[in-house]
């Protein structure tokens, strides 16, 4: 149960105590590390060490009362970034100084421009996160095999480079060097325009209360970002304003051919659903592997205590590896179902041990994962 | 185990053994209804029997030779919907004729052109699939409390509507009664614009391939649709253009607005995400009842066999009910962490059960569901 992640025996400062820092500071001294905590709210500085995540310094503002570190990571809100890298690079806290923004660029400009070519400053970017802020959802496993994008400046020494790849790699999650440009180019594409258009898609719905009956699974999972906050998510659209302006024209460039293709629809269907496959096989499989195919099993289950603990042991008892699982919920009656995706090969088995323990289950089709 | 729906004893001719008339023949047989099945294509009408669906009609066309029925349920590909509804009216094989078409308006309308005001004809389409296709897919649950749209055109008499909503019923789905008009509207809302979103977003992985290896889970969920086949969605479209264009249009402008506000982008986006807060908390609540809170708990797994039976056994031994969960897949690492669903106050009770069992248990945030 414990992380394959390498040890990570230095000294960290990580200013802000949210969600994002405190799960840091969390996986960081399970692998080793000494944390001291900073926030300017005192209620959940307390909450974040009374988790686990580090030592709460409570100075007023961070620096060198705090101690001396090998490493500061700057974890607060998105517009405060900038100017809490360039005091902690002022005072001098930490050997290297870096961030987890969402947003790259307009980090690093600020910082150039306050401090000119800096060689301990190294941005990173944890690809990561829920749909809930503060240190109360926290988890140590947040950061675990996830992409870090790390984002160093031309003027960053390969040593600074270096510290900062070595706390990702603790953590568990897999470094991706990349400028700060292409970061905040290929994020506006993958996370920031997914979540305006969440937001539009299930915003329609306000217009159409009627449609919100009509709402299947498919709709559930292009809405689900939508429930993540305002202030956020106002503030990184506003830092990477012109990627995902060009990202948002892309989108619409292909919705609009759609739209206005009156001659041939059709073909302007068929052609963006094939693109669409094109580019879901470019994903990562489970685990980082490659793609694999894999077979499903529906079991119909009930919502007692008890129900899941029973199909699980009735599966543990049939040898079969559970490589995924999801529930679908029905609205309307206390019961679901349960997708089981497993070895093509092992399909038949589970499906005859399931069947002879009384459960109501059958294939279902292959798919990729 | 057993479904909570009512008993249907009529007798029912399915057109079309695919996923949907299958899992419609194993629902109506559970609800101890006769069924026949029908389909050009003898391999997946063998298939669809030997699953248990009904009974293969193995004629050239469906008609009287088949037997005479209560209903029909016409599940063929979209384009061929309503043709093969005229033919059944015609030949009287079956007192009401029915679909499950995505697209109700244009099949009501050529039915009208074909015969004129028909007093047994009633569409329908249950709001339930997969991403996937025939009958090795069918699923005796899928129908189940999923909601099925009833669309009398004005000269259906009632009985004709009553014919429909007991099988309906049946088969454990919710009957939502509606004009064809106004299904095809909404649905081009909920369903059919949100998935040519999902291919379009996953198509601009393909002009910038770099940007899957930073793609998270947020993503994947906006993506997911994208596996859909093209040949079905290019017929769907194709039949609900003019809903499908006005559709695009709303969310378009949506984002054109975000896109354009140069002046104010930080208030554009703000108040989109509010009004998407505002959508979401439309859509229903788990198995239909008003939106609850639940408290998360974050569980670290393995994926050895059997890690998924011990948890859920410890889960029971703890007394307390899981009412949702979810896997986050991790790249890179053999490892994944679940989220449970509890009822808030039974969150403290199971961290502590857990943690004595040796899991690495945190508590996540509180969240609708």
């Amino acid at each position: 149960m414990t992380a394959a992640a390498p040890p990570w025996t230095g000294r960290l400062l990580i200013v802000g105590a949210g969600l994002m820092g405190t799960s840091l500071g969390l996986a960081v001294r399970r692998a080793g590390g000494t944390v001291h905590l900073h926030d300017r709210d005192p209620e959940r500085l307390r909450l974040a060490e009374s988790l686990g995540a580090g030592e709460a310094c409570a100075q007023a503002t961070p620096g060198p009362a705090c101690g001396s570190f090998d490493l500061a990571v700057v974890a607060v809100p998105p517009r405060q970034v900038a100017a809490v890298c360039v005091e902690l690079l002022r005072c001098g806290v930490a050997d290297v100084v870096s961030h987890i923004a969402s947003v790259q660029t307009n980090v690093q400009d600020e910082v150039e421009t306050e401090l000119g070519a800096v060689a301990n400053f190294v941005g990173g970017h944890p690809v990561a996160g829920r749909e809930t802020t503060g240190p109360a959802g926290a988890d140590a496993g947040l950061l675990h095999a996830r992409p870090w994008a790390v984002c160093p400046p031309p003027s960053a020494t390969p040593d600074a480079v270096e510290a900062l790849v070595g706390l990702v790699r603790a953590t568990g999650a897999v470094p991706v060097q990349l400028t700060a440009r292409a970061h905040d180019d290929l994020l506006a594409l993958v996370s920031h325009v997914p979540q305006l258009v969440a937001s539009a898609l299930a915003a329609t719905l306000t217009d159409h209360p009627g449609a919100a009956a009509l709402a299947g699974p498919g709709f559930r999972d292009m809405t689900r970002l939508a429930d993540s906050p305002a202030q956020m998510w106002t503030e990184i659209v506003e830092a990477n304003a012109p990627a995902v302006r060009a990202s948002l024209e892309a989108l619409i460039a292909q919705l609009d051919r759609i739209r206005g293709d009156a001659d041939a629809p059709a073909d302007a269907v068929g052609d963006l659903v094939e693109r669409g496959h094109a580019g879901r096989a470019l994903l990562p499989g489970k685990h980082g592997r490659p793609v694999r195919v894999w077979a499903s099993v529906l079991v119909v289950i009930t919502d007692e205590p008890g129900s899941l603990a029973r199909l699980f042991a009735d599966i543990a008892d049939s040898g079969v590896n559970v490589e995924d699982l999801r529930i679908e919920h029905a609205p309307g009656q206390p019961r679901g179902a349960i997708e089981l995706a497993v070895a093509p090969g092992d399909r038949d088995r589970l499906l005859e041990a399931l069947a002879g323990r009384g459960w109501s289950a059958v294939a279902g089709a292959e798919a990729q994962r």
